[in-house]
């Protein structure tokens, strides 16, 4: 019954694991900037994705409070991790300190990102092209784990971000690893959503694949399934894949 | 598809409204402070209340780093407004910049705000008298509502308080008038539940009833009906009342 700071536990594999789903299953997040005039702190929602090397994205208006502030001072924090029913602190939160980098359009980042983030956020095609849209990338600085009460976890910025000589060319070709995946599993997505307590009933695709794991998404649902160990080869994730299936019960 | 600031809209009535709705009925917030030490953004999660004069109220361990950071910076910015289904932005959401005074114990005004708070988070009896939790009051100092796509708004901090000559005779009868209003109607509860889009076969309870209006709960359900017009007398409370029985349907 104790609140964040009370116990900082050591923080082990599990809490890692913990963190990095609750920041990369994220669609949206409250987001904390200081206000440039006042020096006050500032918290706003912004929609969230993650790029290839886990570091989490923003698309934000040049217009909003939050953007005008980022530019003045590139300290951000993020909170992730929403609550259901029940008492809102029984459930886990991600508290992620974070340097603000502005994306420069026409860039290959950009594009990568761009691609990544209409992956999860469809409707985002509507504005994701005006010109006063850009992207954020919030690189992890630090983070603090809640784990409900009385399971406090402090871990380093580097916990978050995902490390791997095959990050590069696992975003050019994620189309064909998608593809590659259903063809080792055409029910993947949909078994893997069950595995994560997703609805059995829905519609759901693989999206957001990267080196430590990948997205299942249907309409406003999204689910992480992170593997055990960061792949470092395109080949990593297929084998991660086939040896997955084993632990995702068979419908 | 702009976002915050893009264009401030002239704030009205229904702005207002709509603004003390979203800080009101909110059972928790994203909060948004400094960290003393590093003076970066931190956000988190809180519980939180109100208290008779329509200041937000937080319940926190002296031990998190929220508190911290409000014993070394009383300023504070609350996010409330969750999503539901679909697009997270557009929903209604509000910031409010608070100045956060500690609540001191066995005052009259903690005796006053713990039993709105219980009144409201029931479950939090089972820590709130342990000596390291404490309450505070965020004093709005002003406020920016993103009423969706395209609104919004900029709010004083006097626009999310209850200026009322009978704040602190209401509080004091609250219970009494709770029972008064359930002699006006015993329905009342989940009449006004019904007419704000609460499920009608859930049971309703009258809570939090101050000179602005009144909350309406069941189990994680809170939902807020505000008073067209501010009472300035219990009378008035009534008054209000039985005015607004004409605009919920009848079941």
């Amino acid at each position: 019954m104790k609140d964040q700071a009370s116990v900082i536990r050591e923080t082990d594999g599990e809490a890692r694991r913990l963190a990095r789903t609750l920041l990369r299953s994220a669609r949206y997040a409250a987001i904390a900037v200081i206000e440039p005039e006042t020096g006050f702190p500032f918290a706003s929602r912004v929609l969230l994705g993650t790029d290839i090397d886990g570091v989490p994205v923003i698309l934000v208006s040049g217009l909003s409070a939050h953007t005008r502030a980022l530019n003045a001072d590139p300290r951000a924090s993020l909170l992730t991790g929403e609550p259901r029913k029940g008492d809102p602190l029984a459930y886990a939160r991600l508290t992620t300190q974070c340097l603000a980098e502005s994306v420069e359009r026409d860039s290959a980042v950009h594009t990568r990102i761009r691609t990544r983030f209409l992956s999860r956020h469809a409707k985002a095609k509507l504005y994701i092209d005006f010109p006063d849209f850009r992207f954020f990338r919030l690189i992890p600085q630090s983070a603090s784990l809640n784990g409900g009460f009385g399971r406090a976890y402090i871990l380093d910025g580097s916990d978050l971000m995902i490390l791997s000589a095959a990050n590069e060319a696992v975003a050019e070709s994620a189309d064909a690893v998608v593809r590659d995946l259903l063809a080792l599993d055409p029910d993947l997505a949909r078994k893997t959503a069950i595995a994560h307590k997703g609805r059995a009933g829905l519609d759901w695709a693989i999206s957001g694949v990267d080196c430590a794991g990948f997205d299942v998404i249907s309409g406003d649902f999204l689910l992480r399934h992170e593997f055990d160990v960061t792949a470092q080869t395109r080949q990593d994730i297929y084998s991660h894949i086939s040896n997955m299936k084993y632990s995702i019960p068979e419908i």
